[in-house]
């Protein structure tokens, strides 16, 4: 049975990869009279890409991510005013408030009165313990697990320490690359709940979600009853 | 008895906050032709502490505030050149290697013989993760806490989760306001080990220092010792 359900959190229970996208357009606005909006997209994406191993995930990677490519991108010529500006953008999605996704609130709430329920969310250390602490959801949570990244080690040292076996864990999130198929992979239950959008870097080919079984779930109000159902 | 030993990892295992100067000296060399050293330096901490809740601690929040400070300092005439320079005094912060402090390498391993060692360390999840991974250090820890404040909820936090009564619980470090009197304030023992320099920031006042009782050694190669007296 699952004691344990272990659910994602950004794009899971609230709204975070449109936060990144609206940010980005304004940056493409304040590059606009530079370059146009697709190069520098693709500029950007290749410096985010590149400095993940240095910079890991998060908000201030990103803005550090904007930064370099801000420069880059007009050869030196961005001014300072434009530079504050690009670091305003990052203070502000640091400051913006938690919208959870719809159904999450009673979901969660009524999921808490059956089993313990823990957030397992990758990220940065002080920008994920504060989204949790303002979604107002905190109570229902007996854990909070921040990791740098999320591949089969970290689910399965997870597991190990919480005491349940690979079997019976339970992991459901947005993202097939991070929150379904390494649970999977060590023999346990992913739930796939898609969001509307994803970062390019988390996508997954046709392929390798064929060599994997999962479930798909349309939103997460259909959680309580799947889970009910004893699968 | 003390079975198990926390001990801080920056400036308590291995130099940082040496590498925070020397960058800063950098820093300073670089917007010389605009202010004067002292002027910079108490700009930088200034944009320190207002990031710190916004922005916490590590090695990106402090590229970010001196990209900030170049800004600002400059009134907007730094150019794109120069803050690339900036970020990638940061860059070379993650990459550098890890020094371990005199008698550090001999004295864990020694302890981990006899006591179940845990590091508790505040910081960058990702560069945290590293440091612990490049130090050589990481299989005499049975774990690593990485944690976004160092207050006395957050030891009550850890000791309860490894099932240790405050009264046995032990930690090691060189900052008395994050890892000394916290743990002396809910009944644990704090051992202080000074190091040479301490940021501004960690600094505590004489009359502070006078209400807690706790122990101090002037390196690690004691703390063998003085466990093995069963204080």
């Amino acid at each position: 049975m699952h004691d344990v359900i272990a659910l994602d959190a950004d794009d899971t229970l609230w709204r975070n990869e449109d936060l990144y996208r609206d940010t980005q357009a304004e940056f493409r606005a304040l590059l606009a009279h530079y370059h146009d909006p697709a190069w520098i997209d693709a500029r950007l994406y290749e410096a985010e890409v590149r400095n993940l191993p240095h910079f890991g995930y998060g908000i201030k990677a990103f803005i550090l991510s904007m930064v370099e490519t801000a420069v880059e991108l007009t050869e030196g010529r961005i001014t300072g005013a434009e530079i504050q500006k690009v670091v305003e953008l990052g203070r502000a999605m640091i400051q913006a408030p938690i919208e959870l996704l719809d159904g999450v609130h009673e979901t969660v709430a009524s999921l808490a009165e059956r089993h313990e329920l823990v957030i397992v969310t990758k990220g940065d250390l002080l920008e994920q313990e504060s989204k949790v602490e303002r979604s107002g959801l905190r109570e229902h949570f007996r854990g909070v697990e921040i990791v740098s990244r999320k591949d089969r080690p970290t689910y399965e040292r997870i597991a190990r320490r919480r005491g349940i076996a690979p079997a019976d864990f339970v992991m459901v999130g947005n993202s097939l690359r991070s929150d379904v198929l390494p649970v999977v992979a060590m023999g346990g239950l992913g739930v796939h709940i898609p969001y509307h959008t994803t970062w390019a870097h988390e996508e997954v080919d046709e392929e390798e979600r064929a060599r994997h079984a999962y479930v798909e779930l349309r939103s997460i109000r259909e959680l309580p009853d799947w889970i009910a159902s004893g699968v």
